[in-house]
């Protein structure tokens, strides 16, 4: 039994908290720390934009080292991308600042940032920030955390998820920011799961990748990649469960409660996107895989006409299939179907099948509106 | 020496018509005919999008017979598109009538569409026009049937060049529709190139391959694929000129011309995007070859947020470097470098130079404007 809750609730021996460190110009929240008081294994992914921003450059390295990590330290409000050695040589300086501070070993911080491209990241402010920042740390701190690491979002993501593995109670816990895949300026989605399971590391890195795939790997507000994507798992195995392995019982629990967590997160940021009006749910069936079914939603869910229509409430479904053409999947128009809820709605499904075979992909989006240029004509 | 006038001006032995047959409610001219009084070599590009709208199918079947061509007949407000077999017959129906009509070989007609996608073409509206359209044919009916063509076209666009071989005066002669490449459901763009050149099949083929590369290849208003995207050149030879042929050295001149003609109709495609305020122009410069070129730089045109940007006239050039590591191109961000003139004038070139080999490609695009949204939020 998988009980959900709508909100953040810290597994075991979890602290986190977010204070303002001066790099929002608004004094907002924008320096967030989660914090394990035991060693955890971690299993993170990053975007896959080739340039990569210094955080993740940072994560990289220190991930090689295959230790287990005890904390994450997130700034919003700068990406700290485009910024040279400079920013390698900042991303470094604040986790080790931080081990020293928490008195962990070093390297075993890891860093995200998020927020606008280009400008060096305000070392100085994050370093005096740190004590207050430490001191600060508590089981309820996660409620701070989770509004330090948002930009142009207007309310914050997360959700825990509790089960049993016999008499242990497991909670996974994520947070989330993003107004959409979006905004690779304000350096798109970050996403933090905390989790006290008992779980080796090819099984968390493998649960973690197959969530990933089914859930942030299936939104998308403007097809826009970020710089600075990154999902950093920690599990730190406090609620002392039988261990998970991919090959025993228990995976597959873990594996149901981290879906879960990150579909929920996924579809918040989508509820969530810049200038929305719309949730729209794409669902392609009768593909030849998985992978070609949510290749004909994004190509769907990424053109700029039919998320307008949606936002017109216009039912002009030749542009669904004008994107499916464009998508270079072999199909004729004989071999298209399309069906679509009532587009005065708020949510809106749409569900087209091609006819390549038995697989399907769902993927979500939103539409595109005046609003949405407005947020990124004035951003910077 | 090439003399460029910015109007359509027909080449020898061509007339032309435009009529409103009734396919457009607002009873506008939407049946245009171009037509040539002795049988013309044809070179013709469409869209790579896998769903092609029936008139396209229908000129594939009569290329593959590898004639000569004398009459291309043009709908604005109904792209034939998602309209099965009835559209394919439809489509031929058309091209028959015509030939009839004007009394020339069947299958020596080419037809295209433009409009709305998924609804049946109104074939008896355009059966009983056609004695009208064939009546009115003229040499000055070309600046009716470039008015014939639009949809949400706000101008005609339309250039001629003529140049010399030897004491002939060979007369290349473009018109075409679109908004942008923009508008799936309003069947996007349509060129017809009209010259009175004597060239070979091959060589007019080659050259046309050639420009439309560097052209219409390289505009972008929202990356949205056409399925109706239609290129079709007509030489009739009527300047009896020295052939042109791929080997000598003619072949340059009017590969000059027609390259002329290409660009200045790509161009002011852009220059009418929907919605646009600007127009932009990108050039990726010391990239391994021109594919890699335009590849970066139509990614970075296809961008929202560099769109929205553009719009805003907000510097925030990390938006081009999201693009540019989204395009895959194994670049570091030391490879980089970029400039902008200023963002406040409405033509915009930005520059970048990506450090991979030496050779350079320009695209141009227009901004994401909320204007862009309402005409397409709206348009059925």
């Amino acid at each position: 039994m998988m009980r959900i809750y709508k909100k953040a609730i810290l597994p075991l021996d979890f602290q986190a908290n977010g204070i303002a460190s001066g790099i929002k110009k608004s004094g907002k929240l924008d320096l967030a720390l989660l914090y394990s008081g035991i060693p955890a294994k971690a299993a993170c992914q990053f975007t896959s934009n080739k340039i990569q921003a210094a955080p993740i450059r940072i994560n990289k390295k220190y991930l090689k080292e295959k230790r287990d990590y005890q904390a994450i330290i997130v700034n919003s409000g700068n990406a700290n991308c485009f910024t040279g050695n400079r920013g390698l040589r900042d991303a470094e300086e604040t986790t080790q600042i931080l081990s020293k501070a928490v008195g962990i070993k070093k390297n075993s911080v890891l860093v995200a940032s998020t927020g606008i491209i280009g400008k060096r990241l305000p070392l100085l402010k994050i370093r005096n920030s740190i004590p207050k920042l430490v001191m600060g740390l508590s089981r309820y701190g996660i409620d701070k955390a989770k509004t330090a690491i948002l930009t142009t979002d207007t309310f914050a993501k997360e959700i825990t998820v509790k089960f049993n593995i016999g008499s242990q109670i497991i909670t996974v816990c994520g947070i989330a920011k993003g107004a959409g895949m979006i905004a690779p300026n304000m350096a798109t989605m970050l996403c933090f799961i905390l989790t006290d399971a008992r779980i080796t590391q090819r099984a968390l890195s493998k649960a973690l990748g197959s969530c990933v795939n089914n859930s942030f790997n299936c939104i998308t507000v403007d097809g826009c990649q970020s710089t600075n994507d990154t999902i950093i798992s920690l599990a730190n195995g406090a609620s002392r469960n039988n261990l998970i392995d991919t090959d025993n019982k228990h995976f597959n629990l873990f594996l149901k409660a981290l879906n879960i967590v990150c579909l929920e997160l996924a579809k918040l940021i989508i509820k969530d996107a810049e200038g929305a009006t719309k949730f729209i749910q794409i669902r392609v069936e009768k593909a030849k895989n998985f992978t070609q079914a949510r290749h004909v939603a994004l190509n769907i869910a990424n053109s700029n006409l039919f998320k307008t229509a949606m936002y017109g409430e216009n039912p002009n479904f030749g542009r669904i299939i004008a994107a499916i053409g464009a998508s270079r999947v072999d199909v004729g128009e004989k071999d298209i179907k399309m069906k679509a809820s009532p587009l005065n709605k708020k949510e809106i499904k749409v569900a087209v099948s091609i006819k390549q075979g038995d697989a399907c992909a769902t993927v979500y989006t939103s539409d595109l509106t005046p609003e949405y240029i407005k947020i990124n004509a004035e951003y910077n």
